[in-house]
């Protein structure tokens, strides 16, 4: 069986969301990565970059296949059910376009503003104005194409809109009025969040769900020298 | 003829760095982005991310494809080519892999490190240390996976190291050694500079890079309230 390492973050829930939209069975190994368990060993030797999700598949292509990075895995997923990525060419490369925009930007950029939101222990207005820019810009952006499209890919509900919904999702926490600012965000967010695989996989791990501010021992374990410890 | 609509930045080097490997004809069209040209609407008629690289392909599939995010188009381009990227499914996985962790790491956190460095107006130490420090965790990152295979994919260069290598070079001016800390990265970054087609890659649009300091008005156009007037 499938094996997943994960954690309740957004890059964790892309891909529970993807398993059970593909109703593909695995076996779920949490990663605590605030107490530091992605530097255990048999972690690393998955993903020297030691960040969740990643995945074993014993029934991979020429054997047992570790994979990591979120976007990657959902690929993989995609192509080896032959869903939730279009068959067609043209389809399929806007679904993997707006993929990578998840990737190179939504998550990195909603990322750092959740840094000096939610976990940097000074509060620095710089970087705080330069990332909420940037998600209000990134927010934009998916406004217009979904203003234009039911889904990023097109007609076509893809990896591409379940790797972006998981960051899009609570804006409020953010500071963002995304019903009145982006309503065709809002009209999207509201239809994957309908999706009963959607709820499953949002289900996943959720009791672990950070609900305490972050402490100074998770801070190391998460930004700090720790990191460096691995090679 | 496909065009390229790029500037002299790793983004838009890694399209020309591909495209001359892959010896496809290309009619170059420059956006300065620091004098706001990225906001013309014909370029957001391509990309509504208004970032380059895009590109407009007449001949793609169901007629002619606009695609934008340079890891869509590294894979659009090495599909229609079939170079570049392992035909071997285990191995392309792998290359897609290392392809995301470029996206979703190396490009943006790069990135990061390099806005405060060079194009901030402030110096922010908690800013400054923290991407300096993901920057030295993601070249261990690429140590550790070069340490043990030619190039990021396995023996095969690939879009894995063409996306990678733009960042991962000039790390000097980001205050590293990396021949002395990171010697596998330097054999890797030295075996890809050599590569003739990297030469003629890196030589497109030479003579537009950035070689004064960044104005209040270039602040304004790349980072400032001029991004939020496309909608």
């Amino acid at each position: 069986m499938l094996r997943l390492y994960s954690w309740p973050t957004p890059n964790g829930q892309k891909i529970h969301i993807a398993l059970e939209e593909l109703e593909l069975p695995y076996e779920l190994v949490p990663v605590n990565i605030g107490a530091g368990e992605q530097f255990k060993p048999e972690f690393l030797a998955i993903t020297p970059n030691h960040r969740i999700p990643a995945i074993v598949d014993p029934e991979g292509p020429g054997g047992e296949l570790p994979l990591f990075e979120s976007g990657a895995i959902l690929m993989y997923l995609a192509e080896k059910t032959g869903k939730l990525l279009p068959k067609d060419p043209r389809a399929r490369y806007l679904a993997l376009q707006w993929l990578m925009f998840q990737m190179g930007g939504v998550g990195p950029m909603f990322g750092q503003q959740g840094h000096f939101v939610f976990y940097a222990k000074e509060k620095i207005p710089y970087a705080l104005d330069r990332y909420t820019n940037e998600v209000r810009r990134l927010y934009g952006v998916l406004e217009t194409r979904l203003s234009q499209s039911t889904y990023l890919a097109g007609d076509e509900y893809s990896i591409a809109d379940i790797a972006t919904f998981p960051w899009a999702r609570g804006g409020d926490r953010r500071g963002f009025d995304v019903p009145k600012d982006f309503p065709n965000v809002q009209r999207w967010i509201e239809a994957i969040d309908a999706r009963p695989a959607v709820k499953r996989g949002l289900a996943v791990l959720e009791d672990r769900t950070r609900t305490k501010p972050v402490t100074d021992a998770e801070r190391d374990v998460l930004f700090g020298s720790k990191q460096f410890a691995t090679r």
